[in-house]
């Protein structure tokens, strides 16, 4: 297995509100508050950032914070969600001007993750889908959507756009709801800096299974990005890794490293009403404990039962390694 | 059939956020703007009001507000979700104290109801529940949440507690789920002013058929309030009534004019992107056009098929009624 | 913990079939061969016999049979859905005829289980509910099951009827769909020997989380039989215990420890393309291990955990369990 | 619009059995019988074909028996699912000889395809896919299926391989389970003559839009065939056009209409209890229907509508198009 490496986004540590209390959970901290608190969480050592809002006071002292902490930088996501411009979509607007100032948006987050030491520019497009029917014309929204990317993709080519599929919310239903409609996306779009985060809640909400979509988007050289967290299903309820499934995350540890992924696990979780540091660092564990699991069980047995057609006795080496 | 009435809340003409982004997708508008704009729409003849948030400048300025337009006041809602305190529960919290606010805070909306005009007061308990398994002890729950609704009954027998299930959101999982929970509760708290919210998209929501829920709800006399609303399916959209969904809203109509329904249909949508007045109105002339469509079928035709096993007779019906 | 009781099914040894298959998956074996090879399952000292198609040859036959392997019959299940004649319902059927027939075969299942030395008669009213809207009268039918199931109950008071809910399937959906639906009927029904089986896929299916429906049942003294497997969410998949589930597994476990439960776990799954035995034998070896993971992690540390508002630290306890 | 062409498929006239009852709900028709009855059907004039079960008794008997009615074959489908040797998978099991079974009958259903007049195979690989956790390797998987279809896609190239997707049933998760996925399967196999098959049903299952996965793959000119039906949402009820849906069906019309859709729409229902003449029939006339609804709305009326972010208005257009 590869050396992990895990990271936590900024917005974990914000007010955390919803629709009903739009006011938040809890008081947020300023982005130098949430360097400085994900840096004391045990086992993380990047940190993903939201640009613009985690810039609104300059590059440099964000920059600046990072150092100081020893984190690295994972990711810079570029927020295409939380400002009233994007309601009808970003890059598939119908509104020429409102997917310009998108791509403008994305190619400034480009330089911004570059100098700030990373790669990655996450890019989910949450606002870009739909809610009724007879709302948008399909083929153009695709187009665009396609397009867009396309451009922005070509602003610099050692920068990596890594695109976040969701099957829905905030719009009821998404353009790029799917790793199968994600890798399509990339596959028309052409360009070898074009991939996919699977965030393995969104994943799970698609009723996908994580392990398959490794081995997929990793066969196409896409698999660019991860988010970890869970949920009771139907729902990205972002909670703390493990706290709902096993087998299947076991199963997803597994294809990670069968595929040699060695890029972030950045845990993407809402804690609403809980202490977000304990959320994180409890979900970074959980996946230190099925690393021990799955190296217990020992990858040939593995192949052994899947070489027939056995999932039982998988399963029961499985529950035998748990060892209780 | 019953002369209809028509309500719509005022959370309507909010900001209307969601989690991504909470500053909302609108300026949201003052009380007394919210009601001015509800009174303009054709076919509404009653506001659905939410305590404490929209008398923050006292009950009687709201109160005369409300007369000079010449709307009912349809029902008070006691908004329990929408105050960080609530986040682990309000009638079901661990925290006595916070039960017992909960509780004084149902009163005072009874007695703020009742000055208003209407014997309505809705409980709709979204922070009772839990997220993560182990969290709640599940029998003391149920039983906290019964003796508060008992207690702040008990209060003043002339108001109406209606309360509203809902099977998840924002809590992961709710206490008071379903249409069958929502009865259990009404049948152990045992007092004739305590009964049941149906919002048909929470219905929607939990895999309930509406005209089941009702017909279940009114052998009781427990059916005391409808919210009205639309969605895809698997989560509560808040969209456009019929903007999805015919058949089953027809067999609800149905259902509601077969148990003599004559209560409020208050509209409970959440336009994030559209204008509020035309969701709104459109929601009403839907419901208008399933009182027309059922009228022409006629309660006979729905009778003789429903005699025998021959569902396809009457949808054969339905769609000749259509007339198109 | 009380001393755990397992048993299984005579049709999980069947030939099982589906709907693009109706031939089976494999050769079925004959009763007699069924306990033959239920008996020999490490862990199961329990039948579970479906009446009457397990006593085509009479209940001397079985009883013999079952004597001489030394298992005990732990309910005879009364088959509702195997027969065209159930096609629009049992119970709730629109003819008086089929109504009564359900009721004399439910009595005839009862004398059988009494001769055969168990106490609960399983109900599962798989045809009772509905397809397409308008198809049945919802009052009706409920009033009918109610009537059908304290006529069929007061014949003799020395058996359980165990009423087994389920959302949906064969019925696209169902009467008793619910574990709420399920207690309301009991509490109409009012009759001691009324109540319910809870089978934890269903409860899945149903979007339950099962160790409250443990808790709710048990306050009302209405949880007599438990059917044990597991799914991956949405429909009833009857797959091995804990093949994709394990926090909410435990929490039900801790909650049948709660509430004293000692009556029979029978494992219902449907192995289309496994071992029928291995199959039950891991879900049986699962639950083993749920129960040592329990003691290890012991009710103390989960109370403390569940006092607070802190479903992290008893999360982490659950990890640190695991102990690999 | 294009002129309609309805078909509908001879297993719909089976015993239609589930796993419950699996000597079916009826006495099923020999095929003879299955083709007469389809050619009294009011507005059908195609009928789909199951190879190998249809054709036990000789491909020209049936042959005979369709140029007797004027019916046209519209699709021969090849039976993926209904034998158990399929049981782990057929063009994507681990059995080599397996998959060169699979192959080989895919090849003989082309020929008996051809040799009726159509140009359509059906390729539903229903039991491609898996159960468990660790039962496959997703890659192999995969890939022996992008195979064997290049493998009988270059057999012949006159014959068209319509690939038809579906999210689960009868495994518990499919290889080839949405619009998307199968859209990559055809890109990677890179044939002219393979495309896809979109069943409405298991669109809807995978929670998809219809009309968007039109364009979709219309875009890509891979919309091969279609398979009408309806249900109530997370399965593949199987049910009358229309007896659930009306909106989004209608997006579905005008988007055929849009892409200039030509091919057959063939009905594909279960009538377990009811007859299926009639339901076949109703979803005929619903279609009819929806066509005339469209043609009152106009193209123009969706046009301007859908150029603005107005839902709303265009919602409004269809209620007031309704006409009662």
């Amino acid at each position: 297995m590869s050396e992990r490496k895990f990271a936590t986004g900024t917005w974990v540590f914000g007010m955390v509100g919803d629709r009903f209390l739009l006011s938040g959970y809890r008081k947020g901290l300023d982005v130098l508050e949430r360097i400085a608190s994900i840096a004391e969480i045990e086992g993380i050592s990047g940190v993903e950032l939201l640009y613009p809002a985690d810039f609104a006071d300059g590059v440099d002292r964000v920059d600046e914070a990072i150092e100081g902490t020893g984190l690295d930088c994972a990711a810079v996501g570029v927020d295409l969600a939380g400002d009233p411009r994007w309601k009808f979509g970003s890059l598939s607007s119908k509104d020429a001007r409102i997917r310009n100032e998108a791509i403008e948006l994305i190619k400034n987050g480009m330089d911004v993750a570059s100098s700030l030491g990373t790669k990655r520019v996450n890019i989910w497009p949450g606002q870009d889908g739909y809610d009724y029917a007879f709302e948008v014309d399909y083929s153009n929204s695709w187009e665009w959507f396609v397009e867009g990317i396309s451009s922005a993709a070509s602003y610099r080519s050692d920068v990596l756009l890594c695109v976040e599929y969701k099957p829905r919310e905030p719009r009821i239903r998404s353009l790029i709801d799917t790793s199968a409609r994600a890798l399509l996306l990339c596959n028309e779009v052409g360009l070898g800096n074009v991939g996919v985060t699977v965030d393995i809640g969104h994943a799970i909400q698609a009723g996908e299974n994580i392990a398959e979509v490794i081995h997929m988007l990793s066969r196409a050289r896409k698999l660019f990005h991860i988010h970890l967290n869970d949920n009771r299903g139907g729902w990205d309820d972002d909670m703390i890794l493990g706290s709902v499934r096993l087998v299947e995350f076991l199963e997803m540890v597994d294809a990670l490293d069968r595929v040699g992924y060695d890029g972030w696990l950045s845990v993407d979780v809402y804690p609403y009403r809980e202490d977000p540091q304990k959320v994180v660092a409890e979900s970074v564990s959980f996946f230190a404990f099925l690393d021990r699991l799955l190296e217990r069980i020992g990858k040939e047995a593995i192949d052994q039962a899947r070489k027939g057609d056995d999932p039982v006795s998988i399963f029961s080496t499985i529950r035998k390694a748990l060892s209780v």
